[in-house]
């Protein structure tokens, strides 16, 4: 287990350093991630952002009234616009797996969903059944209130468990640290306990909370876990500008429900989800 | 299981029998479901409310951030006020229930919270933990897009998934129908299907959903269950008079976080939560 402590001055220096390293300028640096990088333009990878944003794109519906009949269109939008993954509720994924099979969209689940204060365990195995009925890629939620109570080693161990059974059948574990609830602390500690937890991503919001994505919590997410991980902004991403903004600030997966209106200025059907 | 039409025509016959039993007028009593039994003075079961509220309250703390001291504090409130239970999520259960050992406070938990949309293999295997942990109770909530969907077998096989795990250690079964996702034909359905899966009780709200109690779908849901099962009114219930209503209406328990200033008029320090 990491103590607290000593994350925090790992952590302090590791991303003064880095945006040192963009601003030629420690002092400066350390204003940015006081007052947000994005105001001082800091580009964390995306300097060549694609014009085709539909592979960063995970078509989501998790609102708890989607029908099947409403999944299913879902997925054929995600097929028809090149999105990365549909993203659903567990109790669709079996349906959505029998929709897309054989087509490049993958199925992504959500595990301990949207509140995170479930146990370990059923943390594990809602993971264990959601990738038997095919998801490939599981979107989980902290226990939010041991972080903020500085039960870290249950944190950890909470992360590794989903990150173990994604990594035993080459499944993606991203994990949500829902930040519109945490200090800018508390979310740099939340993503060194998902590096050393070995999951694959790093996720702003479940879109439930009390606020989404922001470019300043992107950029520090991605400062926090390297190039080697990805980070995934959701929550309130509504346009082809606001996409791009998260990808310039280091972000390399989207979560939203108007994917369809980002990538053909039309409204898709699972628009009025989140 | 029970077909959707039969469903419907088995209830409104019930429904509008009952309420013209109270009114003797059929038609009077049609409205009455139509416009809110409130308005008529209708009284479902609570003709006298007893003084000592405590004894209806589950003390409530949902909230993601809650912290481990936070749930110790909800625990000694619940007994110094003498509330029938604490109602947490399951991440706290054990906690809880060590701490409230030897006492004559339940502990409660949630499954498949707050937005119902997990596997019923799930939703009984959470349960199972919660009831090992030591919950004595179980609040879940249904499949509301299945139920929306018409696939009412999964909505019902769902809760008795639920209602079998807990009735083998002796434990409550309460259905959370989020009343305000359903129109009235859904709620009553959903009451139906709660009965025949052998829950013991039904629940209006999640607190997390776009409205709480009301007093209308609390003496629907008293109709529709009969009076061998409970009634829990929850979501936005503040003040003494708001319990008083909801138990005259036909009430068995009152989910609130507002507990302590609810019984004795000062703030108790869960009342920031849900």
């Amino acid at each position: 287990m990491i103590e607290r402590e000593e994350l925090i001055e790992i952590v302090t220096r590791e991303v003064l350093a880095v945006l040192a390293g963009e601003h030629q300028d420690l002092e400066h640096a350390g204003r940015a991630v006081e007052s947000g990088a994005a105001r001082l333009g800091y580009s964390g990878r995306g300097e060549d952002v694609p014009e085709a944003l539909g592979q960063y794109i995970d078509h989501t519906m998790l609102k708890p009234t989607a029908t099947p009949a409403e999944i299913d269109t879902l997925c054929d939008e995600a097929l028809k616009y090149h999105f990365a993954a549909v993203c659903i509720n567990p109790a669709w994924v079996s349906r959505a797996a029998r929709r897309l099979r054989g087509t490049p969209v993958r199925v992504a689940s959500v595990v301990g969903f949207p509140l995170g204060a479930n146990t370990p365990q059923i943390k594990a195995m809602e993971t264990r059944q959601a990738l038997r009925d095919g998801a490939r890629e599981i979107d989980m939620v902290i226990n939010i209130g041991a972080l903020k109570g500085g039960e870290l080693d249950l944190v950890q161990k909470d992360i590794a468990g989903v990150s173990d059974a994604c990594r035993e059948v080459g499944a993606l574990n991203k994990v949500i640290i829902e930040a519109a609830y945490l200090t800018d602390e508390e979310k740099v500690i939340a993503c060194r306990l998902a590096k050393e937890a070995k999951a694959h991503f790093v996720k702003t919001s479940t879109g439930f909370g009390p606020g989404g994505a922001t470019v300043f919590d992107v950029a520090l997410m991605r400062e926090v876990v390297g190039e080697k991980m990805g980070v995934k902004a959701a929550g309130g991403i509504h346009s082809a500008e606001e996409v791009r903004q998260m990808i310039t600030a280091g972000a390399s997966r989207i979560g939203a429900s108007a994917g369809v209106r980002i990538v053909s200025g039309t409204e898709g059907e699972a628009d009025a989800a989140y």
